[in-house]
Order: structure tokens, then C-alpha cells, then sequence
């Protein structure tokens, strides 16, 4: 059952963004054979949900060419992106514990050339700690809002700002927080108008749909 | 299968609120036989997820003898009660369809003889209706909040205020919202330190968890 | 318990979007009373998931001052809107039963000036229907999938075009569909990057989404 | 991604309560500049959901500076709190395997400077352990009743005493337990009058909610 | 698509119970089927689930044929059963919605020749009633307890007996009593040992349950 | 809004199925549009899931070229086929409750010229049925099981015979039986080997599934 | 917080069985207090879900003073039993991963002096092994079925005899096994009339079933 | 409580497949039990869900006696296959994760004596990739296709092909994927017609029903 692999290295062209490879779920001969595909092609590849064990797995060759952030599970391989778009993006999150995925947002984010910023640590349960920061990111053009419990933070931004609004529900708590789907389905539920959702935890996806926006914002970028 | 009905007319002395029979679920011959045996010993009854039609099937005159109101699907039963404590009690909702529900903590407090404060319709997507009203209610002593969706206002209340704060979910919006269930765990996972809550829709439940609190602070009343 | 409603009429100035009044949930007395708040400021509204029989409860005047569409139930309130944008959104279905939710999102845009394209039947079990179509759409600036069941056509979609990606899964099918939670969380767990997701039927929030998008694209819009 | 920790270091004004910080899915570099900016303002803190593993990794300095307790995950950060006053909370538990719970509610008020009363081992399918020991709390202010599986106990407490009662649902059990999920839905569906509920094992939150009925009860406290 | 029936006819010798009909999900020409070919054989049988609707559209001369009881929505088809066994069964419910199941099982009990003790209302909201009526059904072989919501009744019953105990979980209650699947859930958990359960309102299985029981006891009946 | 069906008039070429319409959720102006223009292209139609009161709402001219079943909800527009292939599928069924969806496999097949054995009421609660009446069947193709509850049957028939099997979830039952998904869940947990399974209640596709290897059997059919 | 250990010493008394300590969730110092408590006043006892590593934990001395079996997850403490009833309890397993609960089912009728009869591998995908292994069994009074996945087993059983039976949904399996959730709503859902069921792995109740059920049958025993 | 086990060693000649024993939740003694009884009666097994741990726990005669690959966790036991049908079954796969699954169908069929073709890594996502595969497996009489998280994959090819198609859910995925119930969710609620469906996971029940699916085709072999 020997395989070639089947990946998407014309991504970049027909959808605008880099080739990702999902890490969870393969074992570490699968990824290195990727690795190597890539490398056969001088193509750079963003590996998320990468573990810090997978990569020790990895043949010392192939480890040393990642470029890897064992918070948010990202690596990058091959030459690094040179950043174009500065501060188009906001990442807005409630809490310390969110940081891995505004973590992995930011990553894919600059793996695409885009360098955004961040307000963390504004959850609602503290008022005013948001008021305080939302004008620094008034003139983004879109709003990553990452927030794991009750996820009340992308209602009451949604509720403020006009921009276009990507909620991120966290894995983060216990018991009613249900591994996240309670965040998941609150921010579904939320009755600011407009807010739009991605899988819990799932930074890649939320970091993709904003540099969607911006492609058509800028087609040209 | 006759029954004599085991109703719990000593409550009042023994946890220091009326009588109440939850209709939902029994029929109109039940309840009329609930009633006829409250009239014989003279007790006043609080009847609570009293549907219209219920109401329509008793004998004219019990349900003339029934101050019934059908938008929270209350009646009382019995001589009305003299309203002692007021503005003890601050209910707090999220929309316009809450009401329903506020209403029944309304006619339960006052059943009991405690009068609350209504704060109506200042849900967080939009943040200043609520920072506009609160000072409206700084010297009650207990909050009911209730909403639905997202189910976000406690949390946000409950970060900005230290009194004892009930949670209300409601089962209003669709899809997501899960007919209540995404409030209720969105309440439960709320990181606003101190937040209790109770089942979904029960406003009877939250009044009288107020009313057990403000027994507490004044055992005298 | 008398009640001023606490509609939100600087919502159009503050987030880009005119007011909108969920109607599911509201008696036809509260919606009555909005939509005479809303008259005496001369400010529009748009009705969300009103039914035929709320319609049919209001007074003949305020009846007759609706223009109401019963297939998206929705209804306009004041002087109609001139459309300033056209075809910059595209809605994509997967089925004739998804029309309806295509509708609401059609005459929430028009509210708010804008046409879109529509893009019917094109689910991926014929596969040859999307790719006959698709190019029509080439040029739109976001795109509205609306797909219920598996909800794979938003995947196929994401995998074709380089713009955003608004799901809206469908509470068509049955037993396994799950009135839409399976089509939901098809879509959250999605393979094509950069997909966002709404509340299941949320035709309004994905025209909201598109609103806040093309904003963000025309800010002089 | 430099950060300062947003702390609410002022909660205690504001809502009454010193500043706690939830452990679970904060790293240890981020637990550890939490204190350490704690430490430069010279504020205590409460730390919840502290295990073993987290404390370890902590620099000695800290770890000494900690007051630890492995049983209920909490640590106290600060000079220790004298306890003003006593025995106004009950805190009644159903079986051997509440403890931990009923420990994090004892050591959270204790940093509030509240030392609770204790009942153990009083589940209802022994009914008569309940009823022997139950004399001893009567005359607390507020009863916090912790309970597993099946989770009877609330109910049957709330229909022999008058106070309010905080519900905390237990994750013991497996199977039909359901990781606490039943528990906490029984609690809620409970009928009896006036129960309020907090998440499943949140004893943090328990102790809050007490902490928050005193300060009612006694403002000068 | 004509078929003959194929009816249990013998499962009286077999496994020592009557035939029984589940009406629900038949058609009234499928029940009427059913009855002619019983009719033809002489058997008696017992219909369970059997709604007034159903009742009503079998023609006038099967109609008359049947002992219908709307309550419990049982039905006689043949000759009554005449009592053999008296009071080895006690029936305990914990309130009056739990009748019309009570009824379920009294019927099925008295088509199985065995007359049952009904001990109602005696929810553990308030526990002296049942330590009243308990006596009453001390000597009697099994005990099947019916309750909803948080359905703590058997547990506390299975706490002060030693005889069998079938729970029949509710579906009474709303919200979190999620249509009786909470009050199941909890009966399964519950910590009093021996406890058996069946199906939500499940009356008839119940009664199966106890007749079994009976059976094993005095196999000469 | 007009629109086009783009209906899959070929896919009788392609898949080796005729065209079937999915009555559900559609409008009758949307059936009757759909009849219309199979109509002008000389195309036969299934309609499945089609309601009394979809069939009632169409014009009579549509509504006589229809042969409507009410039990199987299913109508053949056009046509009608002549079968070619008999015997060739057997369907098996646990109750009287899953004569509908036997019936509308039975039509589903039918329609695409295929005439089945029916083998009904073979429960495995009453095992020797079962047995006296599988060797009717052992020289079909396939075995299509119709089966609710626990679903038992499927497992018991798999372990008897080498055919492929098709297992049919059915939605009677109630609490437990959770509208289908118990049975769903059972067969798909099923220890006989080689079981497949499609939706709840989906008689149509298990039909085709059952087409799908008739052709695949005899690819000149 | 020093605590006594509330024992139900006089369980054996009241309902009949000897006291069992549920491990669980129980830390090694806790079952040590227990034991400890039990020793002083010479009571014997049953550890059940009594993991190797808390065995491991405990001190020399405990340790070898219990009789521990790691496949059922059992001890005993105390002086061993000695058995009376033979013979009267039958275990019937679907499968050899159904084993080590169909040995906690032993050890605890053992502990309570009852030595069961046991028909195991007898799952319904091979009926001929349980038709042929049924006469064995034909003479006990009751049953105590376990099975997993699709647990038909008890169904076909519940058809074929009149004893009582006790089902014992098993966790084994994965995907739409759920944990053994599909397991148990299956033989909750059965149509075999009568059959009662315990929760998911639960030997020690189902044990604790059948003794209730013996002791009724044989007072004096 | 010593046994034998019931193997079913007539399973080839009853329903066309050799004896599979599934592994998990079995310990290494089970195991072993059962490979010695295989070995006295000169039969083959297949192992299966089999885990490195497992096999490393066999004692050396019987580990090196099985023919073991650690990525489908499956094992031979006895004299090794030759393949007789070739390329009749095609295994189409979405993505680099679900290779473990398609090689235990592989190994499953090959230990059947049929040598599959595999497809692999032709996700929807990137539809021209399965556009150009999809021709290689033209000729092969039934389809097995894995894919996990939205499982859009079978979907598409059901609405390219007219074989019959087994679609294999697979767990990958994380947050929305929910372990794999979204993507058999999905595929049971397709919309192409005349999919069916296995447990997820379930390689070797795929594998078994294309066995029975070719038995029933060429009846000789």
C-alpha cells in the first residue's frame, strides 16, 4: 500500500492561501513524507496541531528545518514569509487560556503575510477592560474574538463595532463547558447580527477566513 | 383509584412559602379537586404553568375565583396577598421575549408579598441600555436575571455587581439555541465569580429562591 | 408592568445595519407595539421570522403597512429601501427546500440595499450542476451557501474559490439530519479552509455577515 | 506576543470578592507571571483547579510561597486571611467522594474570611444520617449541598429547611452519571421550591454565591 | 402487501403474561386486524398506549367490545380477568402527574389477575408523607416507583426497604427534565443498591417487571 | 426570485436509478412546478415523504395523474413500470409499526421495475417466527431489515444467513427509543458482521442501496 | 476538616445486604479510614470498582487482609461468606469481554452467600450457542443478562423465558456503541415485556437486584 | 468461574467469512485462550482493533506465530491467504488520516482472499483530484469510501457511480467533528441516493459487507 502523496500545492494560486497540513490524526512517517514532497518542490508548507511529540519524531534533519512554537502546535518549513499587511486583522480574546489558539492565529496569519494585533484578556466578566482596548483595534479590518465558557466577549463586540466578526469558541473549563460546544452554540445563538463562527479551537480555520476577507478587500495583495 | 390529594399546606411554616401546584402535566379534573380541597381548609394557591385551556375546563366558578393571568400562565387562588417588602427583589431581562417569564417571578414575589423592580430589555449586544438602567436597581438586595440565547447578561451583570445573582435561561430562539439548553449551560459556565442558576424557563423557581435569600436577611418578614 | 420598548434605532449608525425585530417568541401585542414606537420616529424595520398568524393577529393598519414576503416570513416596515449595491453576494443552495432561507437572506440585503446573485439546486450528488453554475458567480464578492443534510456543498465551494464562505445549514431531512445539527457541525468540521458558519436557518445573521463584509470592502458604501 | 496579565485586581471593591485565578489550562509561565505581578502589588490570591503537576513546575520561591492544598486543587498566594465570620455557611455533602469539592468551598471562603460548618456522608439512601445531623446547621445562614450520581440530596434538604440552597452537582459516578451532567440536570429539574444550581464540581463558584448572600445579609461584613 | 398478523398468541404459556398490543405508531385498520383475528381465537388481549383518537376511529361494534380507560390509555379486548393475586404489588408515586402511569401499571396488573396498593403523592420534597404512608406497603413482595423530574424518589425508598424495586422514570416537567430522560438518567445513577428501571412512562413494561417477580415467588399462580 | 429546477432527468443513465423527489419540506407550488416539467419532458417521478395534504394542496389535474399510497407516502407521476426482476429482495420487518417503511421500499422498488418478498412481524422477541420464516427468503439477493426499538432483528438475521444486508432504523417507540437513534445506534454497534445501515425511516434509500447491488449482480438489468 | 467515616453498618438489617464501599473517586487514605472503621467494629465488607493502583496504595497490612480479584475490580474484607442459595441466580453473557462484569456480578452474590450459575459467549449474531445453552439455566429464578453494543441478547432471552431479568449494559465497543449509552437505551427500549435494566457495567447492582428479588422469594433465606 | 470459549468456527461455511475476533476490551489471557483453541483445530483468525500492547503481552510463540501491522492494528493467525478475486472492491479514501482505516478493509479482504485497489487523499475539498482518480476503479462492483469530519466524499462519488457504495465514518477530526458522529451524521444523511453506512471506524464490518456483496454476485466463489 505504498502512496504517493496527494497534496494541494496549488492552493496558493486558486484560493489564496499557503498549503496547511493537518498534523492530528498522522503519524510521523506520514508527516515526514509530506515534509520531504514539499521539499522536492521548494514549497512552504504550515503544519498546525503539530505536537511537541511529533516532532521529537521526526528525523533530526527534518526538526531542525521546522520553525516551530510548541503553544500554539504550528511549525513552519521551508523559507520564512516576509510580512506585507500590517494590522488588518484585530485578535480579541477573554482570557490567559486562550492564548495557544491567538496564538495559532497570529501564526497563520504571518505564514500568509499578515502581521495582526492583539487585545487580550477582555472578557466581559471585567467591563471595562474591553472598553479600554477596542479603540485600539477600531480601524481593523476584521475581528478575530476568541472565548472558551459562556463565550459572552464576540455578543458584546458585535454589539460595538461594525466590522466583520469571526468567533473562535474555546475548549477551555469543565462540566457545562462541554469541551467547548457550550461556547460553540452560545456564540451561534448570540443575538448581535452578523457574528460568524469556525470550529472550536480551530485558530487555522478563523485566520483563513480572515485572510479571505482581505483578498477581497485587496484582490491585488 | 380515588385519591385524596397529599397537598403540603404546612409549607409556608415550614420553608416559608405558599403553597404553589405546577398544573402542566395534570388534568383539569386534578386541579379542580387541588382547588376544592385549598377551598375547604381555607389555604390561598399560587398555580403555576396554568395554560388557558386548563383554565377554560374548570367549572365557571372556580375559574371565576381564579385571578389568572395568561402571559405567565398564572392564577391565585384564595384571598390576594397584602404586598410587604418592596423593591427588594430586581428582575433583569435580556428582550422583549422574556417577559413572559418575568412576569411569573412578578406574580410569584408578589403572591409572597414582596414587590420587584423591572429592568426590561437590555440585552448586551447593546451594552449602554444596560449600563443606563443599573443604577435603577443599586440597593436591591437580590437580581433575577434572565435571558436566552447566548445568555450573556448575568455575566456581564454579574461582573459589574455584588449581590446574589439567579440566572433564568429561556427556551426563546431556535437551532442553537438547543430550546434553552445553550443559556443554561452558558449561565453555568459563566466566569462572573458566584452566578446560581435555575432550570430553564423557572421563573417560580427563581422567585423563590429570592424569596428563601431574602428570608435570610430578614427573618422577621 | 407597563413596558417602553427599548428598541436599538442608532444600530444603522453604529454597526452599518438597520434595526431588525425577531419576531418568534413576541406576542402580536408587543410586535404591534414596536412597530408603533418605530412609526412615530419614522425609522424602518425589518420583521425576522414573523408567521402568517402574527401578521393576521395585527390591526388592519399596521397589516396593510407591511410589505411581507410569507415564504422567508419576513416582513418590511416603513418606506421601502433603494438598492445601492448589486450582486456582490452570491447565495448558493444545495435544494429547492433551502429557497426559503435563500429568500430571507435576499430581502435582508435588499433592506439593507444591496441584490445579490442566487445560485439554486446545485447540490454536489450531481455535481456538474455546481460546476455549470459556479462561474456565474465568479466576480461576487462573498459568497452565502445555504445546504441542509450533510451539507457537503459548502466544502466543495471552499475548495473551488478564493472568497469568503458564509454556511448556513438547513433544518431540512430527518432522523439523522437532526433538524440541521448534523448539516451545523458537517460544516464547523469542514476540510476547506477558511469556512465560517451561522445558526442553523439564520438566513438574517449570513446577510448581516455579508453586510459587515461588504462594508469592510466599500467602507464609503 | 508580549503580554501584561490584565488582573482585576480591584474585584474586591467592586463586587466584594479577593481575585481567584483558574488554574486549569493556564501553563506554568502564565500561572507564574501572574503571581509574580500579584507579588509586585502586593495582593493575595486564591488559586482553583491547581494540580499537583502545575505546582511542581513552578520556580521553588513560588512554590513556597504557596499555601497548597492537594486534596480540592487550591493554593493561597499572600498573607493568610483571618476568618471573621463563623459557621454561617453549611456545607452538606452526600457521600466519601464530595470531599475534595466540599474542600475548595470550605478554602475559598476561608480566603474570604469565612469559616463554614461541615456535614459529611448524609446521602438519602440512608436517610436517617441526614436527619440526625441536621439540627447541627439549622441556624446557618445558607446551606451548600454537594452531591453526586443521582444527586437526591438537595431536594430533600429543600423541603426541611427555609434557607437558600446552593446546589453543587458532583462528577462522580459513570455511566448513567454522566461525568456529573446528570446530577446537575436533576438538581435543576429538582421540585423543590428554590434551588439554585452552579456547574458541575464548582465549588469555587459555590463558595462565590454564599460569599455574595452574606455580604446581602450582613453589609457592614 | 396483505398479511396475516402474527400475533404472540401462546406468550401466556410461555413466559407467563397475556398478549398485550402497542397501539402506538398502528393504524386503527391494523388494531382493528389485530382485534378480529383475537376475536376469532378467543384470546383476550391488553392495549396499551391506545390514544381516544385511536378508539374513535374503530368502527362502532369493536369500540363497544373494549373496556377503555382514557387515563392511562389502556384497553380490555374479551372476557375481564377475574383477581387472583391481592396487594403483593405496591404501586408508590411521587406526585399527582405520575397517576395516569400508576394507572398503566394498576391496569396491566389487574389484566394479569393481580390487584395492586397504590401509595400516591408522596414526592421526597416532603419527606413525612412518605415515612407515613411506607407502612402501608411493608409486607407487600415488590414495590414499583414512579417519578420525574429529579426522580429521587427510589433512591430514598430503596434507602428503607428490602423488597425489589422497578423505577419508572417520568416524562413529566420541562427544560432540564428533558422529557424524562433526566429522571431516568438519575435512577440509574442513584446510589441506593438493587434498583431496577425501565423505560420512561413505561407503566406496562413496569408491571411486566412485577409479574415476573410474582411468577418466580408462587409459580402455581 | 423565479427559478428553474435543474432536476437530474439523467440520472436513470448515470446511477441506474429513475428520477425520485424528496416532498418534504417543499412547497406544493414547488412539487406541483417540478411535476410540471417532468411532465414536458416525458419523465416518470417517485415522490417520497409525500403528505396527504401535500397531494390534497395540488390541482386535480396533478393531483389524478398521480397513483398516491398514503401509507408509504410515496406517489409514481407518469407511467407506471413494469417489473422485470422478482424476488430478488427480501424485506424483513420486526412489527406492524414498520409496514409503512416496508411499503415504501416495496414501492421504491417498484417503481424501478423490481418486485420484493415481504416477510413481516418477525420480531426477535418471539424468535421461532423468525425461524419458520426465513427459509421463504434464502434464495434473495439482498435483505433489506425494517426494524424499531432495540433493533435487535438486523443482528439475529446476520449471524443466520451470507447475503448483504440493509438495515432500516425505524422511529416508533418512545423515551429510550429516542425517535429512531437507539435503533440507528444498535445496528450500527451490531456484532453480526457485514451489516450496513442507512437513515432513520429512509425506506427509499435503502431500496436503492438494494438497486445499487442488483445491477452490480446483473449488470444488463 | 477531620472526619468519622458514616457508615451503614446495619445495612445488612434494614434491606438485607452487606455493606459495599463504591472505590471510585475515593482516595487510597479515605478506603483506608473505611477499612479501618470496618475492622474496629469486625464488620465485613465489599470493595467494588477497586482499582489495582489503590490496592497497590494501600499499606502492607491492609492490603494482605483483603481477598482482591483485578479482573472484576473487587475485594472482600473480613471473613469470607460461605455460601447458601445455589444455583438460584443465572449470568448470561453476549460476549468474553462481558466477563469481568459478569465476575463482579459473582463475587458480589459470593459476598451476600449466593453462588450463581453462568452461560457465557452466547451473543444473538450465533443463536444456536444460546438455544443450546437456555436448558441450563431453565431452573433459576432469575437472570442477569450483560451485554454490550447493540445488546440484543436480553431481548431474545426476555422472549424465550418467564424468570425475571436483569439487564447489564456493557461500555465495550466504540463509535455508535457510545460508552455503552446504546447498550443500555436498547434494552431499554426492548419489546421483550418486563425486562428491567441497571446502569452501564453496573454488576454489583445487578447483583444487588437479584438478592432483593431472592430474599423476596425465600424470606427466610 | 473457568471457560470455554464458543468461537464460531462455522462461521465460513454459514455466512461466507472466516472467524474475526475483535481484540479491544479483551485481555492478553483472553487473547491467547483463544488463539490456543484455534491452533488445536487448525483454523485461521483474524485479529482485530488488535493494539501494539497487546500482542507485546503474548508470550513469544504465540506473538511471532501472528503475521501483525501495527497501522491497522490488525493480525493473521493460522496459514496465510491466497487472493482469488482481484480489484473487485475499490477503497477511496479523503484524506492521509484515514489510511489506517483502509488497510484494515484491505487486510480484512485479503484475508478473505480479495485484493483490493485503493484510492487515496481525494477529499472533496480539492475536487479534481477525485475527478482524475475516479476513472481508475470504474470496473470494480462496490465502492467502500472513508472519510471522516463533514464525510462529504461519499456523497460526491454516490452521485458519480452507479456501484454500491459502503461509506466508512471515520473519527478524525476535533471540536464539531465529535469523534466521528458528524461524519457518520453526514453520510446517513446524505442526499445521494442509495449510500449505506457503517460504525466509524468500522473497517472490518466494511470490509464484510463488500464480502457479502461479492458472494452475492459470484454465488461460486
Amino acid at each position: 500500500m505504498s502512496l504517493d502523496f496527494e497534496l494541494d500545492f496549488d492552493r496558493q494560486d486558486r484560493i489564496g492561501m499557503g498549503e496547511a497540513i493537518f498534523c492530528e490524526g498522522k503519524s510521523s512517517d506520514q508527516v515526514a513524507g509530506i515534509l520531504y514532497a514539499a521539499d522536492r518542490r521548494g514549497v512552504s508548507l504550515l503544519l498546525t496541531r503539530c505536537s511537541p511529540a511529533l516532532v521529537a519524531a521526526l528525523e533530526p534533519s527534518l526538526r531542525e528545518a521546522l520553525d516551530y512554537d510548541p503553544e500554539s502546535r504550528t511549525a513552519y518549513f521551508g523559507t520564512p514569509p516576509s510580512v506585507v499587511s500590517t494590522h488588518d486583522v484585530a485578535i480579541i480574546t477573554a482570557g490567559t487560556s486562550d492564548l495557544p489558539v491567538a496564538r495559532e492565529i497570529e501564526r497563520t496569519l504571518l505564514f500568509n503575510r499578515c502581521a495582526p494585533r492583539l487585545v487580550a484578556d477582555v472578557g466581559v466578566a471585567g467591563l471595562w477592560r474591553l472598553q479600554a482596548r477596542l479603540p485600539d483595534v477600531a480601524d481593523c479590518k476584521v475581528m478575530v474574538v476568541v472565548a472558551g465558557m459562556d463565550a459572552a466577549l464576540p455578543t458584546v463586540v458585535g454589539g460595538l463595532v461594525p466590522q466583520p466578526i469571526i468567533g473562535v469558541p474555546r475548549s477551555t473549563g469543565y462540566g457545562a463547558a462541554r469541551n467547548g460546544e457550550t461556547a460553540l452554540m452560545s456564540m451561534l445563538a448570540s443575538c448581535a447580527p452578523g457574528l460568524t463562527v469556525v470550529n472550536i479551537d480551530n485558530g487555522y480555520g478563523a485566520a483563513c477566513a480572515a485572510l479571505r476577507l482581505l483578498k477581497a478587500i485587496k484582490p491585488a495583495a
